[in-house]
């Protein structure tokens, strides 16, 4: 409905303008007249009154609300994500939602375009974070912290182009951990493949492919392949769109757009096409163009190490070294990896096929040297799970099950069996309240038996528990079973134990 | 540290625009050159590098981060408020932190200045959120929903002058609860201030005191004080603003600037003294003058029927019927209120003083009709957490008991006692996360015994698991209790269960 009337408000709008420009243009008075009719058809669809009530009724692009059911999917996932980073360890910190312009100069390449901006109203210069990775690393360098492992759970924003059906959105949370320190190389790398590893496996939304790389290989195999130091960045962020494009696409945008010659982008083709485990480090190891860069070597030295622990923690069959993978954040300096969901394998098909990336990041050794005034160094490692496509699919299983899902935790509902018995009712709930028992009335003076036992029905309620005049004189009150419409008397002073007992509240 | 950054900054700043002015007006050559010097030295303090590292490391300007410490302490208030929401039967919903500019266009009087507006780029013009209210009515008039008891937790924004020691910041939390619906009168009105209630008693932050009026009581006593109709709301702001200010300035404000007669304004003056309970509604009753008026009756009326059920509920010694109290905001219609806490009583004061509103809110049935495009009416009446002077007391409270917060969760630390162990650790640890123990380990090929069971004692981590050469050969792992320096061997297959044993995880 919401979005029918927005449709509505768009046409509304450009049918005005229409009208405007042909009174500009002088067009004959058919012609406006015309173009009148509709607009005030449009208007009468909508149920305008001139001047009154002509705002749009929507969200702003890119954004959502979410109700109390997509609430409760929302807390289920941050539940597994949250103890996931718990379990390892990390402490909590939060930021606020926007920083100085300066801090997020700089930082994200050619997507900087895509950072919201505040209206200058006087005093700062403020735009909205765009990850949490950039407001951690501003956060480090001005408490002059050298050591932490965090996480961090909140909204970033970017004016991309909204796909929300898929999940994607203007508007979007991030849940990012990362590890600070000065630590023996490719432990702290391990365990963030790690945690990606164990929340994926405990979201439960099917198979999935951990892709891993090292800025330092991508980079060695650029220099290997000739392309020129300058063009690393730029060609590295076309490598990125491997995942969406073809290899022909990629080609002529680094050939034609970029600039590189063709012959250097066939050898970056035939490297971008490999993947695999400790074989193919093994195998790069021993290429003789590659084993010749420092960079590479030392990246391909890394990675096997990483492979070693990864095999240790028993995951090393879920994650692919793969050349093409680049990702396109201009801070990474080391390993990078992100994970994609798998659809079913198709029996037609020899690869699973990629339905999207839900978890991505590497190590960014520069990146809070940025901010010290000294450029002091602290080298970072982390992970950020992109929540709003596992939203996506986790509101389509749900859909799709049937599932009833409460939206609240009510234990029980205080009734009235007759009328003129608000007072009682009160009394008895805020007994109730003041005992840590979660319950609800109607806010009528003399709701009918039939419509509080209906509420119950409808929202999950477990438990009515009724007073009556004969109750009331009897000391009782009436606990009756949503389920299994049991009843009994509960003596006034035992209601709130019973009431845990049968709820299983400690 | 960060602070003295900024300051210096902000300095350094100002001296080159003073050297600047200096210039243009061709001030003498030593003047020029005295300031120059200034500069420089400035420069020197803040360690800047000309063109390099020469942005303030500062969050905006009243904003701050919540390091881990603070991350604890506000967990723990906002879950003594979100299980009070709970208990009281209520939903979650979310919406953007931004909403269009228009949807927040006439809702907040005054105020309507402090709203944060992000720049034009291109698109839709869209501004923060000032408050949760305003998007929930959005939210209720879009979905059309008539019905609902919700709880909103987020952040808001007002570019108001900060004052944060005393907890006033440009960014922060509201914890709101709203009852939309149309039921019978004052019910769910006293159901919001239980709320309020049981959350600042669970909160244990001292004495507090809710004030409650009613916008037509206002309305009424300004009717017959002898204020034009359409002076009204702008009388109602300067009354709201005797909190802060003395009768006397509050006075001068009404007749200097609103133009309000000297006898109206003495008039109001004698009603705005009055604060009392059932007492002195039934005196209002009695009034010969306010009784006359309409709205002012009805709102007495109702007065009347919140006490008598502020009673039931046992908390009518914590309410005051306050005629003093107005609240800014446009919107309200009908009850409104306000939590204060009270500094312990003075001996040499009559009155405890008040030392700032944590909680506010009121009755607002015509915002939610002001979206609909029929203009459809949803009564809707809630309350506000100001969560941040909480957060504050809280603090304050921590650090003056010396009581140590932890700031993880971790259970046991997975330690070495010999070198070379790395693998093993490595292996261990991942068995104790895959059971769903909270686990760390130090990311060092060979730590030291000492530095692993410091790390212990200074994060609060109560259990060591040591792997050492001989409890590998025997199949076991030395688990090490760090308050007591108990050592036990537990055969492997054991050790989940022993952990949990001892960390009280069921």
């Amino acid at each position: 409905m919401a979005d029918e009337a927005a449709k509505l408000d768009d046409a509304l709008r450009r049918q005005v303008d229409t009208v405007r420009r042909l009174k500009q243009e002088k067009a004959s008075p058919e012609e406006v007249a015309e173009q009148v009719a509709k607009l005030l058809e449009l208007k009468a669809q909508l149920g305008t009154d001139e001047g009154k009530h002509k705002f749009v009724l929507k969200t702003p692009k890119g954004t959502r609300d979410y109700n109390p059911k997509q609430m409760a999917i929302r807390e289920k996932v941050f539940d597994i994500i949250i103890s996931t980073f718990k379990r390892h360890g990390a402490e909590v910190i939060d930021t606020p939602v926007f920083e100085l312009k300066e801090t997020l100069t700089g930082k994200y390449g050619e997507d900087s375009k895509l950072i919201y901006d505040l209206k200058d109203q006087g005093g700062e210069l403020l735009s909205l974070r765009y990850d949490l990775t950039v407001p951690f690393a501003r956060y480090l360098a001005m408490n002059k912290i050298t050591n932490i492992k965090r996480y961090h759970i909140a909204k970033v924003y970017r004016r991309d182009n909204p796909a929300m059906t898929r999940g994607r959105y203007r508007e979007f949370y991030q849940c990012d951990f990362d590890i600070a320190g000065q630590f023996d190389p490719m432990i702290p790398d391990a365990e963030c493949l790690k945690i990606v590893h164990e929340i994926l496996s405990g979201l439960q939304i099917g198979d999935f492919l951990i892709k891993v790389n090292d800025r330092r290989i991508l980079d060695g195999m650029f220099a290997v392949c000739g392309v020129p130091d300058s063009k690393f960045r730029i060609i590295c962020s076309t490598v990125d769109k491997l995942d969406k494009a073809t290899w022909e696409d990629v080609k002529s945008e680094m050939v034609g757009e970029k600039g590189l010659s063709p012959e250097a982008a066939d050898r970056i083709g035939e490297y971008v096409r490999l993947h695999g485990g400790l074989g193919l480090i093994e195998q790069l190891l021993q290429d003789t163009k590659l084993s010749q860069n420092k960079l590479a070597r030392e990246g391909l030295g890394d990675m096997k190490l990483l492979f070693e622990y990864l095999t240790l923690f028993g995951i090393a069959d879920k994650i692919s070294f793969d050349l093409s993978l680049a990702r396109g954040l201009d801070y990474y300096t080391g390993v990078i990896y992100e994970a994609v969901l798998l659809q079913p394998q198709n029996a037609h098909r020899e690869e699973p096929i990629n339905v999207g990336s839900v978890a991505g990041g590497g190590r960014y050794d520069g990146l809070v040297g940025m901010f010290d005034p000294k450029g002091r160094k602290v080298p970072c490692v982390g992970v950020s799970i992109g929540i709003e496509r596992i939203f996506s699919i986790m509101e389509q299983k749900v859909e799709a099950s049937e599932e009833k899902i409460r939206t609240t935790e009510t234990q029980v509902l205080v009734a009235a069996a007759q009328k003129k018995l608000l007072e009682e009712r009160l009394k008895l709930i805020s007994e109730l309240w003041d005992s840590g028992i979660k319950a609800e009335m109607l806010y009528k003076k003399n709701p009918k038996l039939l419509n509080q036992l209906q509420y119950c029905e409808d929202t999950g309620i477990p438990l009515v528990a009724i007073v009556g005049e004969q109750e009331l004189k009897d000391g009782v009150v009436k606990l009756r079973v949503v389920a299994t419409r049991e009843e009994v008397d509960v003596r006034r002073e035992n209601l709130v134990e019973e009431i845990k007992r049968r709820t299983c509240q400690p």
